[in-house]
């Protein structure tokens, strides 16, 4: 299987948003959350077949992506949920959005620092107000900030677990804290768990909503196969809300709000869940290479610092000792394209996407190497 | 191309809306607006070749997806418009919903009756006061009811042109005394001309907004390939808005709420457009004669009146004279599954969608026959 990850399509012209970015440039796009890879033998065997048929008038939800999903968490998360816990959602983010308007005192968002920018945008898209606490990569969530933020009022905790983008999973007894702290403050959690099936040290993911039951009444789990399974391009994510009134009123604002759902989209998301777990493992198999790769590449590096990530497909590196205005551009001068820190609440540091083929991977941090050399 | 139309595939077992509701049941379903044949070849190429390209990562809008559009328009509905008016959407009926709220102040909102249910809803899902007017077959709509409503306060019409369920284009007289209405009241214009490529008498469709300088400022138009190249399983949309002002209040409201693209949608989309040309017109001939034999074997009926569409693929029959309490559950009983009036506010109403094989129309129409003789 390696070798069909070395051999990844050329992506260039095909609208690609990460790849349009830099058109007619030369410089290797390490930046927005997608797979350079071609999507698992059996999704592309999927597609194909619903294509055969070749009529694409109105799509219901199957129940036999349901059960898929219901199976998938089961299996890989140890996590038991009711199909009737299930709301289909065209994507993850409008998702997140959709649950917060749906709550009927959503009061303040607490929002960890740093985070990816569509989640630290909620706030300002439904005008609420928002109270950040910090996050770091080893330490996980600052829980002393995230209690001064509920006594100041803040009442829904937006996450995003494993976290983007810093790429670490966070310990039992650290969610154990949270979850003690939601309880106390009487917090709701908007959870996006889109990562959670990315996890690259050898653990499987735990569900915050699986913790207790109080916290299955107080979160609502947001699940998609589209980063595991690289469907980012053909959307489609479930909401898991155990909390019936929750459910009924997240339903309710998605009225008239929500496309009809892709049949596509769905076809592929459920050959995902159904038969996508060998090609899960040879991914995270070829995913923790290419970490190894990073890690020993960056330890001959001064100056620029990495935690290792134990889980999604970014590294988040530290590159304030080398004191750049413009730590973006002056990468993409030196021809690799990552994500700005700046944009996620964090200037300094960039986000690296080692979701590519080896080669392509090496050929960027070949030139990652001449860049910081050359500050 | 007839033969072709002929021998659509079978939509039992492919999660279809329309189907699934019949389900172990023999009843023709012929409610929801979509259509049983297999899109274009042309499209079906477009998507075989885009799989096999078979990374779906995030897809960018195409500026030749804007382009094809761009042509569609200026050639089927000699629509002179700018790429920049243009604003993606998951669908017609988000877009709708998204444009109501960008609006500063959207005031009543002025519904033409009977509607399809969605737009009906749109007062609801945004908790703003909703007026009623007539629309009628032949007659279009009821000016007198539409000033009287402006003059109680309604500021932003919602209109279906043509028009779903009565099958109606308006006429140029009366579109532009529309016109001068929504000027003199300073009403704004949510147009869905979804329908806009299914006219079924020769003449081509003209948008509202191109009525005169003063209209394309007031009104926002909804477009989109679903209807009439069967792509409700593939949803896009576009918005089509030449008021900035009113653009970029979508676009803000757009953040966080709609979905990334989907490349497959888009693809299909774009193949519509630029090469679907010859597929709608052999469509629109095999939908005139569907509509042909509709008519012959109505008139042939008492007690049942259909005022003959003149667009889309639907058929609104008027069955009050019947004197059925559960008019859908009475034609059920006999075999056909239609759309029921009284959810389009018009009770004792049936919509028929006879965008089928013309083998199951005659079929749907037998059992309608004997449905009508049994009363």
């Amino acid at each position: 299987m390696e070798q069909w990850f070395d051999t990844a399509p050329d992506r260039q012209g095909s609208d690609s948003v990460k790849w349009d970015r830099y058109r007619q440039r030369d410089v290797i796009p390490m930046w927005v959350a997608d797979m350079d890879f071609a999507v698992a033998p059996v999704i592309d065997q999927a597609i194909r077949q619903r294509v055969e048929h070749g009529v694409y008038g109105y799509a219901a939800v199957p129940d036999t992506l349901k059960q898929a999903c219901v199976e998938w968490l089961a299996r890989r998360w140890g996590w038991s949920i009711s199909p009737s816990w299930l709301v289909a959602l065209p994507a993850v983010v409008p998702g997140i959005n959709f649950a917060v308007r749906a709550l009927a005192e959503p009061g303040a968002l607490a929002v960890p620092c740093p985070i990816y920018p569509p989640i630290a945008q909620v706030a300002a898209n439904l005008q609420l107000p928002m109270q950040r606490f910090s996050v770091q990569p080893g330490q996980g969530w600052d829980l002393i900030e995230l209690e001064r933020a509920c006594q100041q009022g803040a009442k829904t905790l937006l996450l995003s677990v494993p976290h983007n983008p810093i790429g670490q999973r966070f310990s039992h007894q650290q969610r154990q804290a949270l979850a003690q702290l939601c309880q106390r403050y009487r917090v709701q959690v908007v959870s996006d768990e889109i990562h959670g099936d990315l996890i690259l040290d050898g653990h499987g993911h735990q569900p915050l909503a699986s913790l207790s039951e109080d916290m299955a009444q107080r979160t609502l789990t947001l699940i998609s196969a589209g980063k595991s399974f690289n469907l980012a391009g053909l959307p489609f994510a479930f909401a898991v809300v155990a909390n019936a009134q929750w459910r009924q009123r997240l339903k309710r604002q998605l009225l008239g709000h929500a496309p009809t759902h892709n049949v596509l989209a769905m076809v592929a998301t459920e050959a995902a869940w159904r038969q996508g777990e060998p090609w899960l493992e040879a991914l995270l198999q070829y995913l923790k290479g290419n970490l190894a790769l990073i890690e020993a590449r960056l330890a001959a590096l001064d100056r620029v610092v990495l935690h290792r990530p134990d889980a999604t497909t970014l590294a988040w590196i530290d590159c304030r000792q080398l004191g750049l205005d413009d730590v973006k551009g002056h990468f993409e001068q030196y021809g690799v394209g990552f994500s700005d820190g700046a944009e996620f609440g964090q200037a300094g540091f960039v986000r690296l996407n080692f979701a590519c083929p080896r080669a392509r991977l090496t050929h960027g941090l070949d030139r990652f190497r001449q860049a910081v050399l050359a500050v």
